[in-house]
């Protein structure tokens, strides 16, 4: 019978078969460790003569990585740790060897290698841990909102109309339409969305045709946003829910993922509603004082980010930031008109913003002024502007970046490795 | 207290409040029942002379559609339904009473004035039935795959390549990097990732840019792709699996929202697996005897699906399709070489296809042949004949359009209605 390895805990001195790949070899002649992995798990079989037959003892001896197979044999449990299985090898079949050798050795590899060869790196453990705990992160989105009466509206990708300038915008040509564009975030259509749901988000690809080359830029990601019928205050309480849900699936999932990742998981444990807040005008005065030349009515930059988020061991709201540094949309504070009722929020260990949200404007009057102060077409919003003109409500939501989030859990230094397939300024292969 | 309409139920005999949008109002001076919205559900509100105050009910007498409003009152059950609960108002507050008459009325409107103002359709009881019905049928598919042990792999929708030219692709400019195309299907990527997890699944738009103007085409529009190490047979199984899955989900979860659209249940009720299968060359002869003029060498067109499907009331599986129709990467019957071992599965009462898939061609030399065969660049596919190179295995997969799912279980004539935000080719906005 065929088993997975994950299942191996429920099939312990019983005879089964693993159906995978070798994916490390140590050994030779009387005995081998086999590593074999087969996409739910690694364990490591054990041929060794005189238990294992002859015939697959030279079998074993032949193995080269990557080598796909069916090993059959006795599972048993470890003698020392109790989550941990093994097999006693009574045969191999193979199913197919590679006739070259597989081009990621244990070595090290540059970047640029590795990426060339994304299609075969992703079989790497690392990558593998990475990806298991982004459908984690994912999992664990959908079921909050399940769980809090959101319903999933997905938002276009093409989009008729350049929000605010089109240098960061890829662009098509849509049959006698015009140029359309690739969404950089659903956030305005959710807007119309939540008017008829009260509780809505999407989860899909979003584009920025950036020539950042940073650790925390990709040109295609994943972006949740979502979008209630509420203030800021329950915004910053439902972000905290979720973050917090996030990180105990993953805790209560993915221990082995993060073991074979080597991820610290103390500083995760710790994260704990309600995380910090502090306001911009707050936040600037403490970075100045850490030797940070931020100006009162600037943005956050990635180095600013990283310090005061290193000081910190809990996720940091800043709040209220110069209404002129963030989106028309925001509406404002009504104790300061100059500040936007919104927050972002920064992940602690250096990791920074992996949340954006604001309160939404939600008067037509106001609307229709911040978008010619914008210097943006009314015209181009009407529909957006339709959503004050017939029953406004007021409602906030959120956003926050898949991939940055995945690199903060799993401690991944560059967002690169956090998505199946890349794409940068210089990549779009394979 | 503030309560969600679909939480009434547990506040029967208490005062509550409703947030949300006055939908409908009938009656006058005496009596007003109101129509209430929230996203949740819908209930009627009633202000009656005596009971509830003069000023809630010069209030009510003002309400207009869209409104949005507090109304706060006791709930009370419904004297002869369990299921519907009712509002004796006590209190109205107005949050934003529209200026200008809500465009969408009760009478008749022209499919394009609609998706015009598809922003505000979407509070139409239909549309929001439609999107909730569409919400189940999303969880039920990420429900099943958790379940199974399959992981999401996000597939790119930037791609480098044409597979089988250009003609449907929308292309974009790609920094220095030339043209790139938005995905029409994430299936190679993912037979990438299936040789590292096992089992993988991506949901998520795909892109065509066909000129065809039918009540099954989108421009846009989502799909799931699974891909397992498995064979044909299994492959079919696990759709039966899963489209059985879905069907249960939603009549468990959105009897409601079936009744608002009218949706009779009862063919949804028989769905059963194992479903009917058909090879090819059977439908065609069926077909003919039907009146199809349909070529023993032909795809089946959508006349025919419709025609087959209204015959039969569990959905069909039409297997082993001429190669010559189907796609390079399928494998080929070993009984039949001319034959792909794929199967679209078409739903009933005429709806037709919802998925296609079929096992792939897991040797490098024969996968090498069928690329040079269709007249396609080896050096484009190098890295998907990579997976064939080293520790190659049998696998499988399906892909499943959204929308078309969605059109099915609710019945819906015209796929536009599916999806929030309908790109076609005259429609891009809003």
């Amino acid at each position: 019978m065929i088993i997975r390895i994950s299942d191996a805990k429920n099939h312990v001195d019983q005879e089964a078969t693993i159906q995978g790949w070798m994916y490390n070899k140590r050994g030779s002649g009387k005995i081998y460790f086999l590593q074999l992995r087969d996409g739910s798990g690694l364990m490591q079989a054990v041929a060794c003569e005189g238990d294992t037959p002859d015939s697959a003892m030279k079998t074993a001896g032949d193995l080269q990585m990557e080598t796909s197979l069916k090993v059959t044999g006795k599972i048993t449990q470890h003698p020392k740790h109790d989550d941990v299985f093994e097999m006693q090898v009574t045969d191999i079949e193979v199913i197919h060897q590679p006739a070259e050798e597989y081009p990621i050795s244990k070595k090290e590899h540059g970047p640029d290698f590795l990426l060339d060869n994304r299609h075969l790196w992703l079989r790497s453990s690392k990558q593998w841990a990475i990806q298991r705990v982004r459908n984690t992160i994912i999992n664990a989105t959908y079921d909050y909102f399940n769980q809090n009466g959101f319903i999933k509206i997905d938002s276009p990708i093409l989009t008729p109309n350049a929000c605010e300038g089109t240098t960061e915008l890829f662009e098509i040509e849509y049959f006698d339409e015009g140029s359309a564009y690739l969404s950089q975030s659903g956030q305005l259509y959710l807007e119309a969305a939540v008017m008829s749901h009260g509780r809505v988000f999407d989860f899909g690809p979003v584009f920025r045709a950036e020539k950042s080359k940073t650790r925390r830029h990709l040109t295609e990601f994943w972006m949740m946003d979502a979008e209630m019928l509420c203030d800021h205050e329950e915004n910053l309480k439902i972000q905290e829910e979720l973050i917090c849900h996030i990180i105990k699936k993953v805790l209560d999932i993915n221990q082995k993922e993060l073991t074979i990742l080597e991820r610290d998981i103390e500083p995760l444990r710790k994260i704990k509603a309600p995380f910090i807040r502090k306001t911009h005008a707050e936040v600037v005065e403490e970075l100045r004082g850490m030797g940070s030349d931020i100006q009162p009515d600037h943005d956050l930059g990635g180095d600013d980010e990283t310090i005061l988020t290193q000081k910190y061991d809990q996720p940091i709201f800043v709040e209220k930031y110069p209404a002129e540094v963030k989106a028309f949309y925001m509406k404002r504070d009504p104790k300061d008109d100059s500040r936007a009722l919104c927050a972002d929020l920064l992940a602690p260990e250096g990791y920074g913003e992996i949340i954006g949200g604001s309160q939404r404007e939600d008067d037509y009057d106001v609307l229709m002024a911040r978008i010619k102060e914008h210097k943006l077409d009314p015209k181009v919003f009407e529909w957006y502007l339709d959503l004050r003109k017939y029953g406004s409500m007021p409602h906030s939501g959120f956003g926050y970046g898949l991939e940055r989030i995945t690199g903060w859990i799993c401690g991944t230094q560059h967002i690169r490795e956090t998505i199946p397939f890349p794409r940068m300024i210089n990549r779009i292969k394979p």
